[in-house]
Parts: C-alpha cells; structure tokens; sequence
C-alpha cells in the first residue's frame, strides 16, 4: 500500500473524546462548532485551483483557504462523520493533483525560490504541511486508485522539489527551515516515505546541520528567545508545535518534548512571557503591532503546552482571551482544565528577562510587570539584545510601555500592508527602512539625527546590549537597567528604568533614567511615541503656520514639526489615550530643553505611513541625564460625559546629579518628595553598598538601585 | 405629616417582582447586579459633600456622583431590603440639609443662572430630580424629624429657588426647562407639596405657556424630531420619561402617555430611529460623535417604550445592545420579554424622514437603511432640516454613512472635550466655531470657501432644506434627495443620494449627485470626512514637501493641504478602514478637477482638534453635477495577515448631463453599465412621467429616478 490510512495526529481514543465535545458550551465545543462554520460557508464555494497570482492577490489567497479548509475539513470528517468534509478534501486534492505538474514555476522576483503555486516556496511548505494533515484524515475514504494519483502527482513532486531542487535550501537554519522540515516530514508519514521523515528529523545529510533537531538546537537562546525576533518566532511556532506533536507520536524515540532540557516548551513559555496583558505581542524589533495569541499557531502552542509541560493560571488565562483551543487531544485537555476552574482571571506573566544568542550572552529583552490596586497589569518593556539575523531594528535600549487595556508608549510596527496587495503586494515597503527602522521612530535617545549602528547591518550584528540590573523582586518599586557602549561612535548609553507604587499615586508610575556619555557635544531626541489628544503643557510652544519636516535625515524626513517649544525647567506634556489620561513630565541635566511634538507623513507620497505622533525632549551637551516620569491617571468617558482627575499628582522631576558612580533623581508629589538612587556601575549586584557623592552631596545605599521618600 | 413616605416610582408589586430578578442572568437581573456593584463601589468612599468648584472638576464630579448613587441606593434599598443603602441615602441628605444654605449661589461665568451646589441650575434641577426620587424610596425609614430637616434645609429652598428666584426660567421651553419641571414636580410629590407638581405641569401661570405639557407640546415636530437638535434630545429624554412615568401614577387623568396623540412615544421612537445600527447616534448637527442608546436616559426610554406602546424586534435588539433594562417595572417588562424571545438581531430600524419644525414644514433628516446579503445594515443619514434654535450647524445638505460597524464618510461632531477640565473646562471651544461647524468640516459641498448661511445664526434660522423625495420602497434601489436653494447668495443647491444593490457588487453601492445652479462661476469643494489609510488613487498628485493651511477662510485655516492633484477625468480614492475597503469614484460637469487630501490640526495652538482625514473634489464653474459613488468591499485582518478583494468592482462614473429637468449619470462595473436618471423637478412624485432631453438624448421613466442596466 502506497500510504498510511490514519490520521497523523489523531488517535481513535481521541477522535472519540473529541466527539463528545460536538454542541457543547466548552472551549473545545466551541472551537469545533467554529470550525465547521467556516468550512461549511467556504464549502459552498465551488471549487478551485487558480494559477499563477500576485502576492496577496487572489489566486495566493485561494491556495491559503484551500489548505485552511482542508485542514479544517479533514478533522471536521473525522470528529462529525460526516463525509462531505471528506469528499471536498478528496476532490479538491485530486483537483491539485491534475493541475500541479501543468503549473510551471512563477517568474522569481526577490531571493526567496518560487513554487508551483506560490511566489515563494515557504508557501508552498505551508500548503503541504497543512493538506498532508488533511490527506491522512481522509485516506482511508480514498481508493488506492485515487490515493496514487494523488501522492505521484502532487504529493511525490513536491517532496522531490523540496529536498532536491532546492535541497540547498532545506537545512538553512531559519524559520523558513522549521516549516520546510515540518511539511516534508509530515508528508513523508502521510505517503508513507518514511525516508523524508528522516531527512526531516537529522537534515538531508543526517549530520546534525540540519533538520528540526538542529532547528530547534540553533534557534533558540537559552531562555528560548528566538534568535530571528517575535514577529517569526510566531511565525514558526506553528510548524514547530506541529511537528514535535508529530514526531512525539511518530518517532517516541526523541523524548521530543524533553529534548534539550525540554526546549520545545522553553521557548513556548519564552513567547508567551512576551505578551501584553491583553494578549497583544508587543511589535519588538520590526514586528507587526497587531499579532496576539489568537494566532493559530500560539493557540496550538498554549494546548500543546498545557498537555505536555502542565497547565496554570496563566495558561488558562491565556486559553479565556483565545476562547478557543487546538481542535487536537492537547486542546482537550486544556479545554477542560479550563472547564473545571473557576473565576479565571487574565493573565499577570511574572515578569522575565529573556537573554538572547547561542550562549545567552548576547544581551537580552526585558519584560516586566507589576499589577495596581485594580490587578490592572503594567507592563514595560525593553530591548538591550541584538539586531537578529538582518531581522529588525538596528538599535537597543527602545521601550514600550502598556496599561489599562493599550500600549501606552508605542512601538511603530513595521513599515508593511501584510497582504494588501496595492501596497506594493503586501511587502515591505521603503518606508519601512526609511522610517519605521529608525532609531528616531522608537522610544529611545537618537544621538545627532542618526540611526544607532549606522542602519549597518553588518555592523548591528556584531553588537548587543549589556544587561546592567534586572530586579522584579520588591513589591514597591522594580527596575531593569542595561547599557549599549557600542552602538554609535563615541557615546556610551545606559537606560534604567523602573515601575513604582505609592499610595501618593492612584497607579504605578514609570520612572526613566537615559544617559549619554562620550566623546564631545552632542545633539540627543529623547523620543515618545504615543496616541491621543494632547490635553496640556506646562510650557509655551510655538504650533507652526506651516509644517517642514523635522530634518533631512532618514526617519527625521518623514516626522513633520508640528510645535515646538524651549523647556529649559521640567517639561510637562499631558495627553488623554481612550478612557484615561497621562502625563509625562521630563528634565534633563543640561539647560538647553527643546519640546517638539511631531506627527509622521511627510515624504510619504503613497501614504504608507500610518499618522503618529510623538514628542521629543531635545538636549544639546557633553555628558547628559534624560530623567522622566509617566504618571497613569483618571479616567474619561465621552459617551457617559465622566472625566475625573485629569491633572496627575506628579508636580516635578529633577535630576539631581549623575556620574560614573550614580544617577540622582528627585521626584515630587503635592505631599512628598522621592529620592531616587541608580548605580552606574556596570558590576552592581543587589548586595552592593553604594557610597556617592552627587552634587556636593553623599548619597549611599545597598543594591542597584534605592528610592527614599521625604514627607513634605 | 410633611412628605409622602411611599416610593414615587414603584409600586409594591413592582418591588415585589424586582426582588425575584436579584441574582438572575436576566437583562433585569444583570442592571440590579451592576447597580448593586456600582453602588457598594461608591459606598466605600468617605461620604463628602464638598463646595464650590469647576465645571467638569472634582467637586462637580462629586456632587454628580452623589447623586447618581443616591438614586440607585434608593432603589436597591426597596429591592434587597439592605438597610445600609437607605442608610447612605439618609446621611448624604442630612449631609446635604446641613450645609446647603451655607454655600453661597456659584459666581455667574456665562448667561446660565448658577445654582449652589452647581455652576449652572440645569445640574442643580438634576440633582433635585434624582435625590427626590431617592428620598422617596427611604422616607419611609426616615425618622419625622429627619424628614423635616431634609425637606425644611434642602428641598423646599430648592422648590422656591427654581420657581421664584429663578422664576422668569422656569417655563422656559427649552431642554432646561425639561428638567426643571421634572425637578420641581418630582420633589413637590416627596414633600408633599402638589402646588409645585401642578406649577410643573401647567406652568407657573396655569395659562399653557409653560410646564410639562407646554414643553411637550411645543418642543416636537410631527414627526416626534425635537427642535433643539438630537444632542438635546438625548439629554432631555431621561426627564421627559421620568416625569411621564411619574405623572402616568400620580396624575392619571392626563392620560400622558396618549397625550397629544402620543407624543411621548412618538419622540422616543424618532429618537430610537436615528440611531446607527450599532447603537450609536450619528453626530448629528454639533452633537457628540460618542452618544449611544447605551445612554441611561436611552435606557429609560426604551424600557417604558416598551412597557407603554409595545414591544417589537428592533426594540429588543436594542436591548440587547444595552444589555441592561431600566430598574423599574418599565425595564421588568422589557427584560421578560427578552427572556422570552429567541434569536435576537441587532436592530434593523425602517427608513424614516424626521420632519422638522413645529407643523413639519421646515425640512428633515432623512435616515436610510438597507441590508447586504450578511444582513449588515448600511445606514445613510442626511440633513435638510433646520438650524435648531441657536443650536447646530449652519449648513444642510451634508450626509453621514454608515456601514460594517463603522461610520465611514463621517461627522466631526461638536469641537468640546466634555468635563475635561483642562480643556477649557470642559466646554465648547473656539474651533467649534472655527472648524466644526463649518460646512467644510462636513460632507457636503463648500462655495466659494464660506460656510452656508454665512455663520449667521439669524439667516441660518430663517432657511430650511426642501424635501425632494424619500423613497425607501424597493429592494434594489432607495433614494432620497433634498433642495437647499435659500443657504448661499445666488446658489441652488440640490443633493439626491442613493444605496444600489446588485449581484455585480458585494455590498449596496452609495450614489451620490450634488448639484449646484445659480449667477455666476464659483468655486465649489466637495468634501468627504474619512478615516483610514489611502490605499490607492487612479490620479496622479503631489504630497506636498511642507505643509500649508488649505486657506485662511474659517474652516479651511485649520485643514492642512496634504497633497493634491488634477483629476479631470473621474477621480478613484481607496481606502482601508478598520477591517474594510472603501473605494470612491468621482467627477463633475466641469472639466478642471482637482482632489485635495487635507488634514486637521492647522492653526490648532493647544491641540484642541482631533487630527482627521478628508479629501475634497474640487471644481470650478457655474452649474454644476457633483457625481460619486462609494463602493464597499473586500476584507482586511492584519493581525491574521488575511485580505480579500483590496480592489473594488466599479470601474468608471460619468455624468451624461444635467438640466432643470433631470440627471443622467452612468455607471460601470467590469460586466455592466447603469444608467441612473434623476428628475430635478421639485414637484415630482412617484407617480411622474418623465421625459429629458439630456446630452442630445431622451430618457424617460417614472417616479422620481430610475436605473437601467446594460450588460456590457
């Protein structure tokens, strides 16, 4: 017999536990009930197998749904019975059959090696994972007649073009090469070729470069932060998950969910550690804004984790905001953790530093997170890793900050309409390089109108942050500190910044510390990204008659200057975002304070650029402290006509000194004043005693970093 | 005895039945849950009654907080029995007798007379409404000392304040004077004192100038639209019920509720009907963007609509947007009823003209609505009513569009960041006048850069649009369209807008023709307020390298000219909104077209504008057809990477001609050209033949249009 007849990655145990799911008011229910309404309305299209299109276009988006579908529809046949699902599998896949090998291969347009049917094989890897899936839901129903053709006309040649037309291309350690593995091997089992299953697992030479064990060996730092950056470790998630839960069933052997110290559920918990309370991936480092664990691929990582790592809080947390599970055994039994417990919450991650590289010593993202008096959780973020593999950013020290429901201080995003296809087919655009990748476009300190590393890549990739401090462990205030000596020539810089809860404050107020050190005067943009309604300044500033942009330089010509103002004491600038109100006050230890507010769209000629705005805290000098302050508070509500507290209770920030030794900061509310004391010092531990002497004064305490407050 | 010690509002059946609904998972169920919730909430709070303070500030806030849970208290006293919420209700009051006569009235800011507690008496009327029906549901556990000083020290001072010192304001017909005599009749039933509920029903003189029924009478059209404009109307409806119910118990022989025809029914439905699919009020006329039937005083009405005139399908799905009912025996019917049914739908309200002016011969507002095959409602709102006692803006002619959960050709709404108090307290601001209210702002058609009615609020109440015709009747095609030829010197103005549905098309298509006769060549802006990302034109344009107002003419001075082109032949500007495409198609008569993209947030010194998107067809010439089309389609999901049909279906719009007799336009798609005849001639009827002789050729059809299709 030329193929397996059973389901990959199905048992007849589960496919009878997960009929007793069918109508049920479950996760698992529902995601069943779901299922067969998306396939049902997709199945009364008639079929069809387009040729050749656009990226994004038509034809690239009918290949998308048929293999959607037909995932779907094979687990559809298997959980109701009900052979419809299965005939629309058989005929659509015997229709491929007799179109593929007719399909010439598309015209190549970038370096990605083009398909039969996509512009790109990754595409094509995609289409075969999920429709080799299908295909063994569905084989049993099939004639040997009609499996034959099927797998010698299409499932057979796509093998053959993978690992030998672009065999070169199967062992590259990237996410394209997790999907590869996972599609080939994946095929290999359904055809029943258990070579390609081999090829898969231990790379085409069987020589440990390549293949889903070197995969998995080499992605992933220690923490399991994925080396290529969040946007494709979601992106690869899928064909990983997929494929260890194949391999788990298919090759016991491997121990594959303990292999490497159990890496496969390391660097699941690593991806989900990143997200936002509300379940939104923060952009980092040239990502999209808009991914969150609703994805498909974290919704089969969460019901895979739940089954072979555990389930928790956090993860049922996580299962509530999908409200849906992997329409899989693994899912089952989230699905009905999850139906047990009571009064889940949302989930409130501890707070995590995830280092980055091989070895781990290539510098690492921050997330933290504290929860205020209402369990609303804050979340900071920040990048002092690498550049990653020419994905991403070219600069470090970038944060992002978000509460009440909203990224607060915002990340950009990348520069892309994914799939629009008038905007340049869905690809990246200029602006991307020319704006959305610019140091000038994120929350950092651009030094003299200039990317960090140049936007060298060559250059980015041969540096990375330096952790400085990472403490989540004090319940009034957490702080992360880190340092990038090498990413512009001469200047040293150093964030740290903190989360601190008083009862002086309705909501934990973020404290910031960026200093710059070197080599001569320089010019330094304290930059914020951030959305709403300005409400007030504590300044005058001039709104121009007429808008220029902000500078020639990349990202600056993109940024018109909208106002502009000299902020030669603290500057204020309050805002309102949706329902609550934020007021930022920002100083520098240099006399020559510049606030301008600028909002994106010059130079954009076909509106590629989102409109958004920012406010730059703009310092000339030698040595130089940004210190600020974010407070969060109030709340508006336009509809019901609500507003309360609209001013905050911050009144000033003032940096009292800072040297190699220390950072000073003062800090008042109406009622007292804060003290707040960083170490400098590269080789600060939390045991560490510090003695300084800022500003003619002595300042000393234990440990990184220590906050003092004096009753007014 | 001095007062009533019988709750106003509730019988004790209706108590009775109201306690069985605690604890349930009813519409019913769910407001005494969230009252009960809200309330305790607020309870933990120190009881305060504070002094004198800023409109929208802290003191304002309180006092309306006070309030507010004074009247839930009452009521959640009356059903759960909990001595401790009548016990809040009787210490806040005592608070209230206490130091009510020691604050002096308030310093007069502006032409509203100042109360004690408020700036303005309006809030003061609202707080003596809400804390008499809340006194009236605890009296009863009040001792008669207690009462008396409630009423001697608080409520009678207020009951001759408003009918004596403020005497002359009191009859005021007016959304005031709605309030004030909800107020006073109110409180004269909880003090017992029936002289002031008769002064609020008949007028201070009993001489049908002034009171509730004068109010009634007076403040409607025929069709129920209110006079003030729908802003008002929302903010007078929660009075106008209150006192309807109360009235319909305590003075029965009025027989309120079929009073003058039913007038209260009626204005709720008028009311009800302008609402947006989603619940949402269009901004109707210098209204707020963010206003829904969410409104408690929405709230109120749809629950004693629904006790009183009937319950029907779109009440109910009104309810279920509100997912809440009045807590009354009003909102206990509602919640049965909704209980009972099955399948509830969003509301599908008909298509309605609202004439306006107190005999209905001074305009209207049409409200279009048809559905697409997914049943999503696309709503189509324009004005041609009046300007609304002092309220509103100057102009007619301007349409709102709504579909897919969005407004997407959008109204501004009134420039006024409500109670934010650094927002200039809260109050209108100067770019209302200067922007929001100027026809530029609106989607409409600007002549010669100055608004309609010159912003001259006398001329402006002097005019009304002249309906054309409303035909809301056919499956495939409803129209309606209007004159305004009285609203610029010299300029006739006439609009006729129209939603087509046809199987070339996946969503109903708006057409629209504007056409402006009269002396003399003119330039003539046609404006379309959007929101989203421009996705693609068919016109060549310069994005300009530094940004100028678009003029110095109001409205215009706070536009930035973002780019602009020529667009002789029909114009194309797509766009993406949220998850969907729009794509618009435009032309003119004249052969010198020009599109300007523009930009709020010129001349905008502190930020007082919201930063918004339009884009304006311009032409110069003497007559004039204005020819669009605005087609909805396809799918965009960034965060699913999915998009689907970014292009539309219509390819090309074209004016054949136009004359005093009619319109020709014609319109194609990739397989069909339509030919839309439009009579000009202001008496035709439905039942008209018409014959025109346009661009050497004849039409002819019957009724006010036509459309004709042609297979290409």
């Amino acid at each position: 017999m030329s193929t397996l007849v059973q389901p990959i990655l199905l048992s007849d145990s589960e496919i009878e536990q997960l009929k007793k799911e069918v109508g049920r008011d479950t996760l698992m229910g529902k995601a069943i009930a779901k299922s067969i309404k998306d396939v049902e309305a997709f199945m009364k299209l008639p079929l069809e197998v387009p040729g050749h299109g656009e990226a994004g276009g038509y034809e690239h988006n009918r290949h998308k749904q048929n293999y959607t579908y037909m995932n779907l529809a094979g687990r559809m046949f298997l959980i109701t019975g009900d052979d419809r699902y299965a005939k629309f599998v058989r005929d659509l896949l015997a229709m491929y059959a007799d179109l593929y090998l007719t399909f010439d291969f598309h015209v190549q347009k970038n370096t990605n090696p083009t398909g039969r049917l996509f512009h790109q094989i990754l595409n094509e890897h995609v289409w075969l994972m999920f429709t080799s899936l299908a295909y063994s839901c569905v084989a049993a129903t099939m004639s040997e007649e009609e499996r034959q053709n099927v797998v010698d006309r299409l499932f057979n040649p796509m093998l053959d073009m993978f690992t030998v037309k672009y065999g070169h291309d199967f062992d590259r350690i990237h996410n394209h090469g997790v999907w590869a593995v996972a599609a080939v091997g994946i095929c290999g089992l359904a055809v029943n070729r258990r070579e390609f299953l081999e090829k898969s697992v231990f790379g085409l030479e069987n020589n440990g470069t390549g293949g889903f064990l070197a995969q998995i060996t080499q992605l992933f730092a220690p923490s399991g932060y994925y080396i290529e950056g969040p946007y494709y470790h979601r992106y690869a998630i899928r064909p990983l998950c997929v494929f260890a839960e194949v391999l788990h069933r298919h090759m016991p052997e491997l121990d594959i969910f303990n292999y490497k110290d159990g890496v496969i559920g390391n660097t699941v918990e690593a991806m989900l550690a990143t997200a936002y309370p509300n379940g939104q991936f923060p952009a980092l480092n040239d990502a999209s804004r808009t991914m969150s664990i609703n994805d498909a691929g974290v919704q089969v990582a969460v019901s895979q984790y739940a089954k072979h790592y555990g389930i928790n809080d956090n993860l049922l947390g996580m299962a509530k905001i999908q409200d849906s599970v992997w329409v899989h055994g693994c899912g089952l039994e989230l699905s009905q953790a999850f139906e047990k417990a009571t009064d889940v919450g949302l989930p409130f991650w501890p707070s995590v530093e995830l280092n980055e590289g091989p070895n781990g010593d290539r510098g690492a993202q921050g997330f933290m997170r504290v929860q205020d008096k209402n369990k609303d959780v804050f979340q900071l973020v920040m990048n002092y890793g690498q550049h990653g593999m020419g994905h991403g950013n070219f600069d470090t020290l970038g944060i992002s900050y978000f509460n009440r429901g909203k990224e607060v201080l915002r990340e950009y995003g990348f520069g892309r309409w994914v799939n629009v296809e008038p905007k340049f087919g869905g690809r990246y655009l200029d602006e991307n390089k020319t704006y959305a990748r610019q140091t000038i476009a994120h929350n950092a300190v651009t030094v003299d109108e200039t990317c960090q590393n140049y936007f060298d890549v060559e250059r980015a990739d041969s540096v990375h942050g330096l952790p400085h401090f990472f403490a989540a462990d004090n319940e009034q205030i957490v702080g992360m500190s880190a340092f990038a000596n090498e990413h512009y020539d001469g200047v040293q810089q150093q964030r740290s910044v903190f989360m601190f809860k008083h009862d002086d404050l309705e909501a934990p107020l973020l404290i910031d510390l960026f200093r710059l050190t070197g080599e001569g005067e320089h010019q330094y943009d304290y930059s914020h990204q951030f959305d709403g309604q300005v409400i007030r300044t504590n300044f005058e500033y001039q709104a121009h008659k007429e808008l220029n942009v902000l500078s020639e330089e990349l990202g600056y010509r993109h940024l018109w200057n909208v106002a502009q103002g000299e902020a030669n004491e603290t500057a204020l600038v309050s805002w309102l975002q949706e329902d609550s109100y934020y007021t930022w006050l920002g100083t520098s230890s240099n006399d020559n304070g510049e606030v301008i507010f600028t909002r994106t769209g010059a130079n954009d000629p076909s509106f590629n650029l989102r409109s958004e705005q920012s406010f730059i805290l703009r310092s000339k000098g030698e040595d130089t402290l940004f210190a600020s302050v974010l407070e969060t508070h109030g709340y508006f509500n336009e509809e019901f006509e609500q507003s309360v507290s609209a001013r905050g209770s911050v009144k000033n920030i003032q940096v009292v000194g800072h040297n190699a030794q220390a950072s000073v900061v003062e800090i008042e509310t109406e009622t007292s004043r804060f003290t707040l004391m960083v170490s400098n010092d590269p080789q600060v531990t939390k045991d560490t005693t510090n003695n300084a002497e800022i500003a003619g004064k002595n300042y000393s305490w234990v440990g990184c970093f220590a906050i003092e407050q004096e009753t007014l």
